[in-house]
């Protein structure tokens, strides 16, 4: 595998890089942004590839956010996109629930482990859902509830599949109600698994790990309709019909973002310091997943 | 490896696999009770074992209880034991903290996610600690949360531990937090990592599945205290001093009591199926860790 290109600081190749790409696909969290901290530039260098003529398209496995959400924190962060750009990891997932699965109704409601933007893309799709934030599964469990899910009589007979996104409410009677679900027989999908999530400069538990309790106790994986899930890259090309191989990821993590390029075959991936990864895991010898070109922050396109 | 015998019904292979044993260890939930339904003429078994001159232990994963209270339960059931024949994880990581890790104080604090049990059995060791049951860490993580932890002020830098048990009380500010520390050099340490938990005849999240989240979080696994881990095994053995060739181990699962009975080289293992593994687990083809012995339920030793 050859080395990865490392463009801050050198203009020609910064410019022969763009050139090679019509549409960028742009992970957000460590890219654009940490939490509420945007990084230098950004908006310059968006700016400046849509001067350039470039097609922008956001992808987050952010699933606490809907696309309606996501269009507002960019609102917020004087980032200007449309609604239309952004193609979220709940989105993704409530798509696959509605169009591919499409379990006959009425088993087919979903058992949601997440916030608000999972419940805001499943209303988008029709799709039937219960838990999510109601705060009636937001407390302690009791021994009635130990009582009800074991002799199913607090469980809904509709529910056909659970699905677990990032969850900052995540407690033990969401994860032993997913888990009955889970033995009786309901399909188990995830927004996505990512393990960490960038807030604040640091790392916090991500999607996978709020999801893990009932991972291990279920024994099995979900499918998982974020990056670097395929089942994402193939609903992004049906609704922007890109030319992939005029196509570039942008990204901080390599076993979600970069892999994600790689393995839907993109013409190039460009992975920023500013997140996740550092650039030792991709130089070090025997990496598995290896960007094309690299840069500290992304505002080094434009600096 | 030869098939394991099944004694149920059988008097004489039952009788003749009895003499072989001086000392029992039991495992409880699963075998001796589900929950707090007691399993049919468990005291009788118990009674005519300590009749015929064998010893007791209770070994148990179970790290939501002390031993004293685990003593409790015993009464609580009609079933008759010291408080010196329990032997729980919770204990079990209290002295590997106290005795075989012994940091020097005052970094030798402990990040609790769990219940009371711990906290008894650290106090026992006279081991400081923070977390657990606490209600500062009962409840939803803030903005001001994530800022602390990300710059470590609210964070104890005596904190050179995280030991995880089960914790019916976990979310993501304790998540987020055992994560921290875990970034921050601290030790990882679980009472027992079991995926689920027997209750009222079905199956819930176990101590490691309330720590998976951790776990996933941090891309690191703990040192496991509880079965099968052998260093718990030489607690008991150090505190019983019990013949290895004499004893025989009493449980439910195979991937931690039976194996646990297995890979501490005890002279045999009987497994009962009243909690998660059927009989069809280990009389499969390949099976990877196969009991001496089995029967149905506990009881059937005197039916």
């Amino acid at each position: 595998m050859s080395q990865p290109k490392y463009l801050t600081g050198d203009k020609a190749a910064i410019q022969e890089f763009l050139d090679r790409f019509d549409v960028f696909l742009f992970d957000c969290d460590g890219v654009l942004w940490s939490g509420d901290h945007l990084f230098p530039k950004v908006p310059e260098t968006l700016d400046m590839l849509r001067k350039a003529g470039k097609q922008l398209v956001f992808v987050t496995n952010n699933s606490t956010k809907s696309r309606a959400d996501y269009k507002k924190k960019f609102d917020k962060m004087g980032i200007e996109a449309k609604v239309e750009e952004v193609f979220g990891s709940s989105y993704s997932a409530a798509v696959y629930i509605a169009r591919i699965l499409a379990l006959p109704p009425p088993k087919n409601k979903v058992f949601v482990v997440g916030e608000t933007g999972i419940e805001q893309e499943l209303d988008a799709e029709s799709v039937p859902y219960i838990g999510g934030t109601d705060p009636a599964f937001r407390r302690d469990m009791t021994p009635d509830d130990f009582a009800g899910l074991a002799n199913g009589s607090a469980l809904d007979p509709d529910v056909g599949i659970v699905l677990t996104g990032l969850d900052f409410h995540i407690n033990y009677l969401k994860m032993a109600t997913a888990h009955q679900y889970l033995q009786r027989g309901a399909k188990f999908l995830a927004t996505n698994i990512d393990s960490s999530l960038p807030m604040s400069h640091a790392l916090f538990p991500g999607a996978g790990s709020t999801g893990a309790g009932i991972r291990y106790a279920a024994g099995a994986d979900p499918v998982a309709l974020g990056k670097p899930s395929q089942a994402m890259m193939e609903a992004i090309e049906g609704k922007f019909h890109f030319d992939k191989a005029r196509t570039c990821m942008v990204g901080d993590r390599l076993n979600t973002d970069i892999k994600f390029g790689i393995e839907g075959k993109l013409g190039g991936t460009l992975a920023v310091l500013t997140g996740v990864n550092k650039k030792e895991d991709f130089l070090r010898e025997g990496s598995e997943v290896v960007p094309m070109a690299y840069v500290d922050v992304l505002g080094d396109l434009v600096a």
